[in-house]
């Protein structure tokens, strides 16, 4: 057949950057955000929320690193000593918005950390028991939640997402162009592997080349390469195995990754036939494939600000019901991506929340027939002011690709 | 100079697994350990305990995944339906040792896991109060952790390290193969980043050399590849940067990552002349690698069953303080290393520990002159039953190359 035309490389030779300057902002905002929700301190430990609010990536390990916010007084930083030249390095610290403290080997850092929580306690003009409702980020380890929970007896611990969710919600125009350049390096990558050979490789190595590529195109890491072909298709979140890829059968390629911090998802399905005319797709693919592609395309032309997320969930599904098909799309139709790959909003039954223009999110509707196959469409969309905004080029149609 | 000669590539063609019956073995372990201890339920999620105990290595995400073991009746994993295949083909699953259960979208994971809490509760014959103390994973995320103890309220909640920490910390014959295979990839990628091109080139782009050949040598993934060149040696986790590599300057190389779920973890410290001979190694330089090289030959030496970790930290720190250095030695002699990158035993002061057989960890003394360069030697070494097993094979002395 006749595929359209490659997507154009337009990676720039300089990737864009958050502005230092915009830490500040951010800091800004979540310190206005613990007065207002009457919070204690935020403890904000390695991971998304710390990068948010201070542009600093550490690696998640045993030696606690934490970022403490209180509503009165300065954030401080306090990291092992052996991190204190990448700790300087980072916006937050270099822009002046935050303090760095750092900890020996001997020392006890949660110690450290209760000591800046009553420091900030005593220095509090506007709040009475400042410690008493502690808030810490998503992903800070229980080995480290338990310890200051020790330490802090008596106050309640709560998720910083009750003040962070709502900044990092809606993103900025940098971070809409980081999202955009992620999506089109994955929409690159997914098109060199679905004109490349498939027919006779396994898919562990078919996701090799996947995660090269999404590197070689400018990923920070490649999180994840899901290559489903025949039967596991059917399997959302399968793992690339040692399957060899056979002749007339589909390949739901699902990859991602980091690009500048923020995450590319896109999902493509494809179906290779070896060279062999007589091994297209069924008709009964065809189908369910055209009820997906309506099913994506509506959930996505759905999105506009103030409309629930759960109802652009329920535009994908009722599609996808009507045709028969409701009980072989058992995942939600998609989730919130930024520094995060998946993070809120997430658009499911049971979610009210509106859409407000610069919340960005997967559309991923999937139909999977167990045992036999199945297929799933992926893009990244912006809600804009007046609509969707489609960070993907990619064309939607069933693929057909020799392999 | 003469260099020592390459080590040679002994990789196997079809890597070593741990044979599915281990996984019952280590379940029954923990089951005994969790009357033993007196505990309730162990709330298992993602990470290397979930892997240790059913060889299920899946990806972190907001979705939970949880191994819900209690002191009466079946372990159960429970995960989301859209990951039930992977879940299912996992070797605990696989072997019998674990029921599987899913949860769908729309459904509450949390509530799910109280379910299986209290399930285990009435079904225990020996425990009154089965769910007083509940133990969770080290790595969960607070975000699931805090909905844990909300939907929990009566429980104290402990770290699951508790019971499984003593299981994890002696390695197996088949655990020790697998880490003796991956510090020997990492041991044979160092041997060619050394004897490659590094003068004019950037840290940053010899970091994405180390992270291809770690891949090429057989590991699963690049967790780190510290390239600290000139004044950067000195920083001990520095994060490889644009900084250009100059003739007649050290560079300190850390890299590492998991070879078959099973961590590497090698520092060499090398000195590069760019071919001229008179930008070899200045002699203070010489002198303290000399103590360096020393401290770390003697900590390994000093391993044997029995020594308490604290002792090896002192063994490093005495020889390296009596040269002077000591306030320029700030972190720990070594770590434990396993499925994590860092685990017990940790070589600290303070740390009384026994060492015992099987034990596997760093030795990894370094000497750092801020603003000027530093230099650190890791090893991993196994308390074998009659003193250290070293599994790396890479010569220790200062490797002076034209880079």
């Amino acid at each position: 057949m006749t595929g359209p035309v490659a997507p154009v490389s337009f990676a720039p030779a300089v990737r864009p950057r958050i502005p230092v300057g915009r830490f500040g902002d951010r800091l800004a905002r979540a310190e206005a955000g613990v007065v207002a929700a009457g919070l204690g301190p935020l403890l904000v430990g390695v991971g998304p929320d710390l990068v948010y609010l201070a542009g600093y990536a550490a690696m998640p390990l045993e030696r606690l690193t934490m970022l403490v916010i209180a509503a009165s007084g300065r954030a401080t930083l306090l990291v092992p000593r052996l991190e204190a030249a990448p700790a300087r390095a980072c916006p937050g610290v270099v822009g002046g918005h935050i303090d760095l403290e750092t900890w020996e080997e001997t020392e006890d850092p949660v110690d450290r950390v209760a000591g800046l929580v009553r420091r900030g306690n005593v220095a509090g003009p506007t709040h009475r028991a400042i410690a008493d409702r502690v808030a810490v980020s998503d992903r800070l380890w229980a080995l480290h939640l338990l310890r200051l929970q020790a330490v802090l007896p008596g106050a309640a611990f709560v998720s910083a997402s009750v003040v962070l969710r709502d900044l990092r919600i809606v993103k900025d125009a940098d971070e809409i162009q980081l999202l955009r350049l992620a999506a089109q390096a994955a929409d690159r990558v997914i098109w060199e592997i679905a004109h490349g050979r498939l027919v006779g490789r396994t898919e562990a190595d078919v996701a090799r080349e996947v995660r090269d590529r999404l590197i070689a195109e400018g990923h920070d890491r490649a999180d994840f390469a899901i290559v489903g072909s025949g039967p596991n298709s059917a399997s959302p979140h399968h793992e690339a195995s040692e399957r060899v890829i056979q002749a007339g059968e589909p390949i739901v390629l699902d990859i991602g990754g980091p690009y500048g911090g923020y995450g590319s998802d896109t999902t493509r399905t494809i179906w290779v036939t070896g060279g062999d005319a007589t091994r297209g797709p069924d008709d009964e693919f065809l189908r369910f494939y055209a009820v997906l592609r309506a099913a994506q395309a509506e959930a996505t032309h759905a999105v506009r600000p103030g409309i629930a997320c759960e109802r652009i969930d329920l535009v994908a599904r009722e599609l996808i019901s009507a045709s028969g098909h409701g009980a072989h799309f058992f995942h939600r139709t998609g989730h919130g991506i930024g520094l995060e790959g998946h993070e809120d909003p997430y658009l499911v039954a049971g979610n009210p929340e509106p859409l407000r223009p610069g919340m960005a999110f997967s559309v991923e509707p999937g139909i999977y027939l167990a045992g036999r196959y199945g297929a799933r469409i992926e893009d990244i969309v912006i809600c804009g002011e007046d609509g969707p905004i489609v960070l993907n080029e990619l064309d939607r149609d069933l693929l057909v690709v020799t392999g």
